[in-house]
């Protein structure tokens, strides 16, 4: 029987080994194991934009994928290592909120960050950690070995004492002020489009879609929608976009990740 | 027996979940599908960069391959997806002249886009679609699905009604005009090596070569050729290239994509 | 029985089909290979970058690897293609310094370049190259055969007439002057961390560190430490770094690659 997926979702980009030691490790213990690139140019310590790129793509892979993302400030601090368990597939990674908005997706994690129906545990046992730990590259030497042991058959349970509640990060979600709905730039893709954490699910109808002083009236279908510069639609994951046909709309409204959008 | 190769050619960048989306609905089509990355930074909706990358390359994979690229302005317009099948492989992707320089090269496609002993379709047959085709995605919803299903055997006629010409894009070829050959540049490579749309077989002979005021005077043989800090050489691929020994020619030239080079 | 590993470590970037190119004439030369990506973002033309991340990834793949690797300002050029088979995993790429970072941990080859328990051939038998040589791409005419036919088994001597010394750069190390080791910046990562070429152990203890202007007093545990703006550490590799906690070092310093580090 083939071992399941493990996928990679990292802000470690591609001009170092960071990325190849992290899978050379996981095919040393799980030697077969399916490696699969989800992305490695996350925004350095944009764990908002990890969460969306992981919540965009987890439902295209099979059942029972380990799900390896570390996109992680806090390295060497005291933040936890954790491992979560779902009916649908088991993520490893920091216990920073770049798995909550997957978790919810999934019905696995309530607003408070309590744990539904899913197991998780802190990586804390060594035995499953490398040999020496680093204090600088845990992707390396705890979170890919708990991968790949997941992925090999390790139970959950084992690889440290279980947890019962994720940090949920501030502005997770976007919050109602005077009838205007305020969410914000969680990610830039490459096309320069603008992915805003206001999900379709979020908003009834949306008739104005602020970002700094500009305002976009109505919402268009497509990228090429229309003869304007810069138009607002729900991208191919039900995400507020805020996309410029055949233009860059970040670099025309000079629009950063972390930048206020509200919606009326 | 193992299924064929699928090759990717895009623009989608990797700083997203666009490409690993691609491939999981390929591998979820067709297990055991062989995907092989071509390059996904190819410039933003560069198709002649994209159809250069996909020349430069098709030959060395073996045949029957397909080749899916997506490098794709008119998404959500009417323009048409394509699927081509010739005797040495199957290209996949939008119908707005990206295959053009490779068809041709295979001696499948004439100057008008008139296909010559090859067989292409439009991808109309919804069955061979995602279930739900959004508007922004056509490479996760329509391509990706058209190559994989290709790839595991279901005949190309299946896929839609046949089609017999193809988009052949203005520019494909360079022009003469006043005993110059005017061609462009089509894409700068990682190094700014600036590669154009001139072959080796377009000219007999050079003794000039023209980017905006900057002339040339002979072709170099390697990169380190010479004492100049420009030389023009036809590149690993027969196209004309300028470049600038152990420098980037395009950021000493200030040359884009789409410039005029021309050669006497 | 499996084929041994490939890796891959080039300065070629992604935007083209170089490197896929490299992958296809590999794979038909040694069906069923298995090829890892170490870098292909290695600055263009750093050679010490490329030892540098090679010395960091090498010992996580495992043993009778074969380690492609082409930097290779002097493509083109009169300088040799070497390829170096120690007792750990064998080298393939330019003779230009990149592998005596690696070889000389391995203790395979000493200060003045002699090969010490390691077997080096120069890359000159015909047989073994494609069937024609391009003068700017030998990574696809030259180094992916040798590395090809390697990996399926052909006799290194084969593949032309054995070398016993290999270029050793300028620079390679550190060293002292008047009481303080002067180094150099040889690659900057992803996240603007400065990594020297001074190793845990070419130094007994650090209390300064200076890059340009500027001095770090003490040495930090991690990238987290302190509430200094700059730390310099010991990182990953065990080679002395700069970083700036949640922040780009090289942007903060104006630091390049080649620049000097003292310590003291």
């Amino acid at each position: 029987m083939s071992l399941p997926t493990i996928t990679l979702t990292t802000d470690f980009g591609l001009s170092d080994a960071y990325v190849a030691v992290m899978k050379a490790v996981m095919e040393e213990i799980a030697p077969g194991v399916r490696l699969r690139d989800i992305s490695h140019m996350i925004a350095p310590q944009n764990v908002a934009g990890a969460g969306y790129v992981l919540l965009s793509s987890h439902s295209f892979y099979p059942p029972n994928c380990v799900h390896l993302a570390v996109v992680d400030p806090g390295v060497g601090t005291s933040r936890r290592a954790v491992a979560v368990g779902t009916r649908r597939a088991t993520f490893v990674g920091p216990d920073n909120g770049l798995f909550a908005p997957v978790l919810q997706a999934l019905g696995a994690l309530d607003r408070d960050g309590a744990l539904q129906g899913a197991e998780a545990v802190s990586l804390e046992n060594r035995h499953y950690h490398r040999a020496s730990v680093s204090h600088t590259f845990h992707g390396r030497d705890i979170f890919a070995p708990a991968a790949a042991y997941l992925a090999s058959g390790v139970p959950l349970a084992d690889l440290g004492p279980p947890v019962e509640h994720l940090v949920i990060p501030p502005d997770l979600d976007p919050s109602l002020h005077n009838g205007r709905l305020r969410g914000k730039v969680i990610h830039i893709d490459h096309f320069g489009n603008a992915i805003t954490n206001i999900s379709r699910a979020a908003v009834c109808h949306v008739s104005h879609v602020q970002v700094q002083r500009v305002v976009i009236r109505e919402l268009a279908r497509t990228y090429a929608d229309g003869e304007h510069s810069l138009v607002a639609l729900f991208g191919s994951s039900d995400r507020l976009e805020i996309a410029a046909p055949n233009g860059n709309a970040a670099a025309i409204l000079g629009v950063h990740i972390g930048d206020e959008v509200s919606v009326w």
